[in-house]
């Protein structure tokens, strides 16, 4: 007989019940579960050890050799194992490892700064009273209904044909009192009774890493409630471009899936925080890079990620909610800002909005920085954007020891009597070193004389203690100071391959930008950097290893979530909706790939000094 | 234990499976699957008859008291019984009672005269050879394709959602050849390689009896083929009002399906008799009286039925036809109508554009008449409208023998050497009569001097033979010539009641329209009499019993399937889409439940005689 025996993974504390087969690893299980899956950076491929789990009970394989070498034996001995490594024998009570919460100061640093927004949401809402019908009065119910609005200035030709059905009841169980709610001339809700104050939007800022929502009252500009969680489609891997590789390869729908899945929580968040019901949120946005906006929308983001780099569409068509399911109301719809090209995404062009790009001021630098990062600068009325692929070090892959700006994440260090002293975020035991960590840490040693011009170490002048003990690095934290007992090492290749390769790509684009719009950098006004690596940059850090023009510090500063602020502004307002689009249009793209002499700029850049020759 | 065996309804010869219960009669357990049931007048209460099926095999429940009183022995024993009175006690082989087929002639009546229509369709397809991108030419897939049919004169400004997720392969899989379909400015399909001459569209006039459908090359005007088939609704009651009532009591998403049902069935033999594919259908037009529409869109027709007769909507919302579940092209769209009021619907709007009641013309009155009749009339610009219960005796409900004209329905009759000769329609033995062979019959009986004013019949004067052998009525056919063997009488009651009250419903409609234009009979240029009963009626019987205002008969005629060439029209032309809603919205409509006077003047019409004072 071959008669299979159901196998489950109980997962706790959460009480799922997700079904597994020998065959399938614990990862691949979890994965086709939204939001259930550990997080992964190589794609479940055993070598960033990241998608830690801890078995409570029930038999599975042996730890392979990726897990002896990239978990502790203390991890091992615990239970802990690399979901992608182990395979079921039977049904396994499992529970994640934590370590993937967003930190409060990162939420903090993100808020928004909602002030003087324009509020003109593209639907509106009326209460109305109607005249029942009577013999001599035959018209209608739903022209009834227009008539109504006519007389309240508010033209309609047409009607949502979902409403339909339940019209004439509607209508006359509400005793002909209505609010009607309008988009575009149509007709989108009906309720009983006056709701005409009852009118929300949802704004999302769809990271590769992170993804934020705010919810908005569409009558007053109010800010509700804000939330945030890790993109879960971090499973699939945490970078840009493993996702995209999986997306291509047959995962799309179900990368979208988790993506849509993943809004919803957060909406869902959002509602129970606020008391709004999900009927009256009737508009959402979502700003994010042309990849996560590919998947989001279930478009193979294959052919923009590779040359000649073309995205699918720049202007996006109004979606309805329904149509994604997002759960909002009925008849809600998603605007997506248009994009740029295929790595500068709708998340940029919301950074521009929210720093005017499109408005006269004296030259000004954008910068976003991540895996992919996008920059763009302001001239004489003109913009040009670019993006450079970074590379994964500022987000924490590639690293050693990276991970992203999370609890226990190293984000700077200083130099003190000779020691080197590192900041964890939320002062957790040291986990690992994130973006502005590992730049943090450049800039000391650079300071201190330690480097030389090619990011090299001059390993024999290091101070004692500042070498771990193994000799393959800097030693940031003892094991008495880390999460899992375990001495955290910054290695030699982490900072003279991974860190210079990331400097290099943005200094390169910065510098393409300038000559290209034949600028000095000496007449840059303002250099903005947006995001969460912008808030948690030490500019002197980033200035120390030559990352960014030697500008005097205070014309440079981090400008929070502008991308997610430009969001919420395009949620609230049509001509903010015309204003990106503009945007978008006007913005010309300055493709590094194709730009001469880029490799010769690019090798220039490979470097951790402050003196760049420009 | 309480474990019950699954019991089937096997039906043959279709060789489908239906389950059944004991407590479920089989005519409910048949009403499940669309397009199964037999008809039924009475919407299941035992006393129509018409639910007609045979067993083959399995035991069932003993015949009702209803059984015996409406089968003859003859079907007793061979097996026959009315599906609403019988119940399963186990899988019972059934077969369905023929005769309710559509007849050749009545197709052929039907055929449309479409000739010199305007064709200008809603959607546009264009074949595009697009430039393949490059490093230096990065615009997007969509964009490219927009730019593309610029060139061509197409402006376009949106793209269908459900196309995105396929675009980025598909262009490239095309090699950039592509035909894009375009409607509103909006991308709604894009194939690969050269598909711009297949767009076609298809016509449905969705009758309370028979539906008919019409599949038309959208690039030439050209009828591709054409098909009818009875509503499958009929089961839940074959007049209009049972389906009303069956719909508010909380079968109306079970009528929808049938009628959607039904449609799709239509759509694929006009699919396989014309080797169209369904993609390439991308419009749908689609006519019917308000109930049906309602029932159609999932609307309770309830409000629209009962005073003061509102209807849900006059302008119908254009549908996109994945909404309906109507199986065209993925972004195809279906365009109903607009209707004029609760009793005149969208078919009669498509039967005035037919008749040009929006060009100037000499006094003109159109006929539609059906269980409810709708009657219009043209004088000097203006078009009045009304709607008159006639109940349901021309189409064969409420009279003893009656039925709809299909083959074996008495369609007319003649006085020839004292004898009374009637014609069956595809001259099959005598099943029943239909509505025109029962104007005729009394036409007969007048011309003979057999009836008294108020319709009564002289019944002391009658001929031998013309009286039933039970004295009941007229004996139409002996029982050698009819298809049960039993002899077909036409009662007392059907004639001196159901005829004369749909006679004078009819004929108070007429008089009071023509009161309201006031203009005398006899100024009339033109009666026009649309649908299958004006196909059949002949004009003298029904000037002989005063149907109609005594003008001379080569004034009257019928002009065939109106509504559906009407239909047509609206598929295939933009212009004409305008047309009907200014025709709808210019049509003054006379509610006769509300006009002064009513009563009297249906009573003063309350006669089979043809000399009527006006």
């Amino acid at each position: 007989m071959c008669y299979k025996k159901a196998m489950f993974i109980l997962l706790e504390p959460q009480k799922r019940k997700i079904p597994c087969a020998p065959e399938l690893s614990l990862l691949a299980a979890l994965q086709r579960r939204p939001n259930l899956a550990p997080p992964s950076l190589c794609g479940g491929e055993g070598s960033c050890g990241k998608c830690k789990i801890k078995i409570l009970a029930g038999g599975v394989s042996e730890p392979s050799q990726a897990e002896q070498q990239l978990l502790t034996p203390t991890e091992l001995v615990d239970g802990v194992r690399l979901a992608c490594q182990t395979f079921p024998r039977e049904t396994v009570t499992i529970s994640l490892v934590e370590g993937n919460a967003l930190s409060a100061e990162y939420k903090t640093r993100l808020a928004l700064a909602l002030d003087n927004a324009v509020v003109e949401p593209v639907s509106t809402k009326k209460y109305l009273q109607l005249t029942p019908p009577a013999i001599d009065d035959q018209v209608a119910d739903l022209e009834r209904i227009y008539h109504a609005l006519k007389e309240q200035g508010l033209a309609v030709d047409d009607t949502a044909p979902g409403l339909l059905p339940a019209l004439p009841r509607l209508v006359r169980s509400a005793d002909w009192q209505l609010t009607a709610t309008l988009r575009d001339r149509c007709l989108v809700d009906l309720e009983a009774g006056d709701s005409s104050g009852k009118h929300y939007g949802v704004a999302f800022d769809l990271g590769t890493t992170t993804m934020a929502a705010y919810l908005v009252d569409l009558a007053t500009g109010r800010l509700l409630a804000q939330t945030a969680r890790t993109n879960p489609q971090v499973t699939f891997g945490e970078d840009l471009m493993t996702r995209l590789d999986r997306a291509h390869q047959g995962d799309l729908a179900t990368l979208q899936q988790t993506a849509v899945a993943g809004l919803n929580e957060l909406l869902a968040r959002l509602l129970a925080d606020s008391g709004v019901q999900a009927r009256h949120v009737q508009e959402a946005t979502v700003v994010g890079n042309t990849c996560m906006q590919s998947l989001l929308l279930g478009i193979d983001p294959y052919y923009a990620g590779v040359a000649p780099f073309v995205p699918a569409l720049q202007v996006v068509p109004e979606l309805p909610a329904a149509w994604l399911g997002l759960q909002i109301a009925a008849e809600g719809r998603l605007h997506l800002p248009p994009l740029i090209a295929g790595f500068v995404g709708s998340d940029a062009v919301a950074d521009l909005l929210t720093l005017d790009f499109d408005q006269p001021q004296p030259p000004h630098l954008l910068l976003d920085l991540g895996t992919n990062a996008e920059m763009a600068l302001s001239v004489e009325g003109r913009v040009l954007a670019c993006s450079a692929a970074a590379g994964p070090a500022f987000e924490g892959a590639r690293i050693s020891c990276g991970m992203r700006a999370a609890p226990g994440a190293i984000d700077r260090a200083v130099w003190d009597h000779d020691r080197l002293r590192c900041h964890t975020i939320d002062d957790q035991p040291a986990r690992g070193i994130a973006g502005s960590g590992l730049i943090s840490v450049a800039a000391v040693l650079q300071r201190a004389g330690l480097l030389n011009r090619r990011g090299g170490l001059r390993r024999r002048e290091l101070p004692e203690g500042l070498q771990s003990p193994d000799g393959q690095g800097i030693l940031l934290a003892a094991a008495e100071q880390t999460a899992n007992g375990e001495p955290l090492v910054l290695t030699w290749k982490d900072l003279g391959e991974e860190l210079v390769i990331a400097r290099a790509a943005i200094r390169s684009g910065i510098e393409i930008l300038l000559a290209e719009a034949r600028l000095p950098w000496q007449e840059l006004a303002r250099i903005s950097i947006a995001g969460a690596f912008g808030s948690f940059l030490d500019i002197d850090d980033a200035l120390a290893i030559g990352l960014l023009p030697p500008l005097p510090a205070e014309q440079i500063g981090g400008v929070g979530n502008a991308a997610g602020l430009g969001a919420v502004k395009i949620l609230l307002a049509a001509g903010q909706r015309r204003r990106a689009r503009r945007l978008a249009r006007q913005t010309s793209h300055v493709e590094l790939s194709g730009y001469p002499g880029f490799n010769r700029v690019f090798a220039r850049h490979m470097t951790l000094a402050n003196k760049t020759r420009p």
